[in-house]
């Protein structure tokens, strides 16, 4: 993957921000200053903030009894609503259902074949109405039947240029600054950041290590199977039309297994999907912080849990409160949303 | 996983023999001063070893036209016959006839059943006749039906003392001391290095950093179905009796696209089976490296290609000669083959 330099100056700015908090980058002598600088700017000074910053400290400190060494400091996080926005859905839908759009006139016949005919009409509603195999049809349709490579260009193009249906921003923009702040400052502090999301891998891997410092090899998430074939001589891998992987729900620890192979200590979520992969992490020994962005704030961004369609959390809340992970509320943890907030 | 204090002290030497030759362990100051050093000492000055030292040069070099950013510097390693040794059998196949033995008095139903019958009778070859289902017999029957967690420990213990059926070492012992040294050089110069190998990825994950000095993440390999369940409210992954993915010949490129994300830069097997992944390599633009080590020494080590049962290298040597991939002749191009010959 090389660097695209299709995303919007705002976006880039926001990630400039998010990365200069990252001592890292920092030679070894500048970081006694830095020390006093705030790594999670955008956290108000509340139960949460303190709650992260104090786990950092005690797996970090040489001679804690929590130490951990570099090694183990694996930190996982979900994606759509953990890491940017998933309303009013899923931003690989909206990719999906505009590349319905595109390749709908190489395909006379969905105008009678659900849930293509639907769509054909901006009937979201009904086209979803068929459940699962509706949605399992429109992905395969628009994620198969072409090269890993041309689907990165395809998925590259449409990021550049896509905007949110009611913010109208590049979906780029509408990542979460308090989050972009908490993985540079576990990265700063030699944890290995990852993506465990139930969305596409090769999608992510697009627009993650521009956007979140993750690379490629670092992202896990769901898939369809891949075919490697001989083209004019040259190898090619061919997305097929049949699911590889779906990494939710249970299918979370599966993909921390497959991928990483080592107990996260680390993990932060957003909904129910996300659940066992928070068990998963709570179980193992030592000190772990189990962490759900919560989403109550319907100014700035969305509020939703229980009943949401998208995104619910509601078994989660309640494993959750019994179990003391960390709630980080939208509306009382986080001083701004997104990073062209208040801006 | 944790680092276990059963290896050998020879294994350990030889490990930290290794990575004495790895600079990043070094302040910056003193790089200058070692630069001089040979980081491949066990190499003999050849063509072969010019051509990786000169590879590792043009890549790494700021301002050169094959320059490639750290990020994109991917190595992918094959691990049986690449990395250590294969015959006569590959050592899991040993592991996993081992666990056949001792599990035997728990499955009397095995006594009239093959493979089984024959294993109990010392007859292997009557129960390899049976190919591929027959092996896959024996695998699901040992790799099966226990957590990750347990499989971890039943690995770990046959590992600390098994012993190779020849030589008499342990397994770990029986590692490639220059590919030891290549690994490291690698790191050194900021490249990722992977194991990219048909072997079990759980198998292999249990030794891999502590004798190849790479991370779990980092281990790419062959993997049965895993399910997740809670065992009085306790969450374990239970390893089924059903292959998820075969990382041998087209499976590789699969596998590395898969988990890594990136096509490597540099990749060496030793066998047909690695074939598809060094075509996969060579493919990508810029700069590649594509090497397979040649079995030549039938004194130190064995020598086998175009017809051996194991670890055939046919197809790939045609490919290799037409192609100018490297040749690493362990007969010609190492002084010394494992790290225990000689000392």
């Amino acid at each position: 993957m090389t660097s695209s330099d299709r995303f919007s100056e705002v976006g880039r700015r926001a990630i400039l921000s998010a990365l200069a908090t990252l001592p890292m980058l920092l030679p070894v002598s500048a970081l006694a200053q830095t020390a006093v600088t705030d790594p999670l700017p955008t956290w108000n000074d509340t139960a949460t903030k303190k709650a992260i910053v104090t786990f950092v400290e005690r797996v970090t400190k040489q001679g804690s009894p929590d130490f951990v060494p570099p090694a183990e400091r694996i930190a996982t996080f979900d994606n759509d609503g953990t890491l940017w926005a998933e309303q009013p859905n899923y931003f690989q839908l909206a990719f999906a259902l505009d590349r319905v759009k595109t390749l709908a006139p190489q395909h006379p016949e969905w105008k009678d074949k659900e849930p293509f005919a639907s769509l054909s009409k901006g009937d979201l509603k009904g086209a979803l109405a068929g459940g699962e195999p509706a949605i399992f049809q429109i992905v395969t349709a628009t994620h198969s039947g072409m090269t890993t490579e041309e689907f990165e260009t395809i998925v590259r193009d449409w990021i550049a240029t896509a905007r949110h249906s009611t913010t109208g921003k590049p979906y780029t923009e509408m990542v979460y600054q308090p989050m972009l702040e908490l993985l540079a400052h576990l990265r700063g502090n030699g944890f290995k950041t990852f993506i465990v999301s139930g969305g596409g891998i090769d999608f992510m891997r697009v627009f993650a290590e521009q956007l979140y410092g993750i690379p490629p090899e670092q992202i896990v998430g769901s898939s369809g199977k891949l075919n490697f074939e001989l083209r004019d001589g040259k190898p090619v891998l061919v997305k097929l039309p049949e699911l590889n992987f779906n990494d939710d729900k249970a299918g979370k620890p599966v993909g921390i297994e497959m991928h990483i192979g080592r107990r996260p200590i680390l993990a932060f979520g957003n909904s129910d999907g996300d659940l066992q992969m928070l068990q998963w992490t709570a179980t193992g020994s030592g000190a772990r912080f189990m962490g759900l962005v919560h989403h109550t704030d319907a100014e700035r961004e969305w509020a939703y849990d229980r009943t949401s369609s998208v995104g619910r959390l509601d078994k989660g809340l309640d494993e959750a409160k019994a179990n003391n992970w960390t709630l980080a509320s939208m509306k009382d943890d986080w001083k701004r949303v997104f990073p062209f907030e208040g801006k």
